[in-house]
């Protein structure tokens, strides 16, 4: 399975007293951990033991880490991105770096390196946003470079219109990103997408596909980190290409809902995505 | 010239239109340089086409930005220390990470690094606060390393006071270090140092010395950035070891006040800098 992170960015994590600002912070500790969605669902089929390999654009410090977690980087060298989250223990204050603005040089060579890794890939995903100086069709392109492997497309926006004229197998927005195009999943399939399934939440997933529609729900309510959960339905999504639907949405909501009960994004408690995927309702809508 | 940093960091600038905290914010610059009194102390000696070769502690994004700057770095590699400076027109907000604490093995690598590197040099730079791990008299150890070669420290507390057991030539605290101290210049000297260069910020400097002591003062008030004007001093008396003291403090106040002028510490103003040099009075006490 190949991922595509297009916006990868290194999530550094300061903990400090309380902040003060503005004025000058001592930081007690510093934790940093290579993000961006493409780079969770990676992590998250790497724990599930798929073969994956990671592309997009990356700086040095994503390539590092990601290596030393034993994931394989095909990354395109850029300079790197950062996200800083303080946290007091009680507010967390973000700081996003807008990122490098990608060559036509680094995009058509990222092109180049998609279809190559793509060959021998059952699955390409592509997830997150677009950084600056790609073109604004640019999933589209990507999942041209892809050829005839099933492209998954995670993004929102501009963006994910665009890319619907590649015809992925799967688009996956939230319910929030669908609201904000004013779009249905009907209007997708339409649009050129093979199935849309929607995340809501806590709820789950709904999937409209050509083959069918349903409604897949978690056996209980999870509370707990929901940064991640939508990465985790696409690495499910990603993993059973070749299963019936029913069986596809009964894993990504297990992996979701288990994805929430971990501390951090691309991780998950393993006893409860095992206790939870048998007692998935599935019903056809 | 050799300067050793032993808290070097990289100094990360973000833009913001308003810092908003708690919440999220999208950084619309980043402005990235290595920073560090001995770094700033190297860059100003550079630009005065002396020879000069970094040396201390320092991470990969550090190392990359002297190289691009021209500067010889001779750096002992460690994971990167970062200081965030969050400015939204009006305000600063700092946030400063702790950096990597040094092992024995990289602190005994390092006093082997400047016994052999200050082998060339006409003078050693110390300059700044101690990482952790590195032991309380780490100035000391770098002195007696340093041979016969004159060493210039510029730290603070207990690091300056460890310091003066290798009987550095100079020491300059600024006045508000000598007095956390409880210390006076004759203190300092009755302690071993050779002689006491005390920053008095727009005052000038004053200098007690086995030879005798000295006030000098530059000939306007000037007003801009003080970061670095400290560093500009020990930089100029670095370059003028073999000269006599009021040539010394006259080069020094110039160079300090012209730096007063420069955006960032390091820089300084030509222009002023020559102009001032004549102007500075200096007086025995």
């Amino acid at each position: 399975i190949l991922t595509v992170t297009l916006n990868a960015a290194l999530d550094v994590t300061y903990d400090v007293d309380a902040l003060v600002a503005p004025g000058t912070n001592r930081v007690r500790s510093v934790v940093q951990r290579a993000g961006g969605k493409g780079v969770n669902v990676a992590r998250t089929l790497h724990a599930l033991a798929h073969d994956v390999v990671l592309t997009g654009f990356a700086g040095a410090e994503v390539k590092a880490e990601l290596r030393t977690a034993g994931l394989h980087d095909e990354f395109v060298d850029t300079p790197g991105r950062r996200t800083i989250t303080v946290v007091d223990g009680v507010d967390a204050t973000v700081l996003c770096e807008p990122g490098p603005v990608i060559s036509a040089e680094q995009w058509a060579f990222l092109i180049e390196q998609v279809h190559s890794l793509a060959v021998d890939a059952s699955a390409v995903v592509l997830s997150g946003s677009l950084p600056p100086g790609v073109p604004e069709d640019a999933y589209a392109q990507l999942g041209r470079a892809a050829g005839d492997h099933p492209v998954l497309l995670d993004t929102s926006g501009p963006a994910l219109l665009a890319g619907l004229a590649a015809t992925p197998a799967v688009v996956k927005p939230n319910r929030d990103e669908l609201a904000e195009l004013g779009a249905s999943p009907e209007s997708l399939l339409a649009g050129g997408a093979g199935a849309v399934v929607v995340s809501c939440g806590a709820e789950g997933l709904t999937a409209v596909t050509d083959a069918g529609s349903w409604r897949a729900r978690p056996p209980e309510v999870v509370t707990g980190n929901p940064t991640g959960a939508g990465d985790a339905v696409v690495a499910a999504l990603a993993a059973t290409v070749a299963e019936p639907w029913p069986e596809r949405l009964r894993d990504a909501v297990a992996l979701s809902a288990a994805t929430v009960l971990a501390p951090v994004a691309g991780e998950f408690d393993r006893a409860a995505y095992e206790r939870f995927r048998p007692a998935v309702t599935v019903e056809e809508i």
